[in-house]
């Protein structure tokens, strides 16, 4: 169910590409429980005067190796899963990529589980709610 | 008011593309009630080594005609009403670009009225809500 | 902490691109109080057959010019700062790169603090939570 946007310097090389969206992938699969086979990931390349990036913002230092990754996924990690989902996203980029963990950014936008249609034109997660869905508010 | 980010593999024909963005288009026009003319949306074709797509997550058979649609749109649609856009999206697009229900996927990020602008700088739907927009929540 | 896609197209010269993403940034600055360095903006140019965009709903001109600009941030800003903020960008635009203001359209997502990890697979508004950062719901 997480929807992945990765975002990259055009001079990052396809294989390398590749390694970072399973790398990603991986992390999700090791800290937020996402099901075997959950891959929905989109690397975009960017040429010059397309990243505008700061080097140094709450402790980066960014060079055109840096990779965003922009994850949407339905609500209810808590935030201790979060912080383990980055960690280990950097450090498996680090690892296979050879990105330094300096150069990874991560950021999520959570929606609900009505929110996905995989496939069909159904609502998968409506007819057949995983596990990990909380119930709703009860009006508060 | 929605605004629609569709990804395509590259090998899709132009006059594919826009009979994608049209079949969203009009979807969205069916069964959510947007308005005419309402139409914001951006195709992005995607190269080798930047789709990384399970091929059967959640009952799909997904191939190099894959169409992802990610929408942002305001909040307020019932689940009811999603699951008809879901299934128009892809009836549509069946129909209109030959691509088979299970290689749409559909995916929504919910926004509030006023997190819109439009043109002029404005806020459209704060100087004036549409319809559709409900009472912010009272405290609760 | 925003996160910006500026999305233009692809006839839009280099310089402009610039001038469009340094005017996001200092409206920013200016109407919600980022700190300096928040910079983290992505420009995705277009080509024929990917932009479809309405020319004239809810006020606009829009032509080749036209520039979508798309915000994930942390909530917390009031309605008047996002009025501010759509000003301030679409003036900022027309002086800097002269777009007019019926080309420039602005839509906002939003997170939450925890969902931000700008480095070192960290989530530094957890550790170190930033002045505008509100209570979270106590219960309600």
């Amino acid at each position: 169910m997480p929807f992945v946007r990765i975002s990259v310097y055009a001079e990052t090389p396809t294989d390398i590409r590749k390694a970072i969206a399973d790398s990603v992938y991986e992390a999700m699969r090791e800290t937020i429980g996402i099901p075997e086979g959950d891959r929905f990931i989109v690397v975009t390349p960017h040429g010059p005067n397309e990243l505008f990036i700061d080097p140094h913002f709450q402790g980066g230092n960014r060079d055109q190796r840096f990779v965003l990754v922009h994850i949407t996924l339905s609500h209810g990690r808590t935030v201790q899963q979060k912080q383990a989902l980055y960690a280990s996203i950097a450090q498996r980029i680090g690892q296979a990529a050879g990105v330094p963990a300096d150069n990874v950014m991560t950021v999520l936008t959570e929606n609900t589980f009505e929110d996905w249609s995989f496939s069909h034109g159904l609502a998968q997660f409506v007819l057949n709610p995983p596990a990990w869905v909380r119930k709703p508010d009860n009006g508060s």
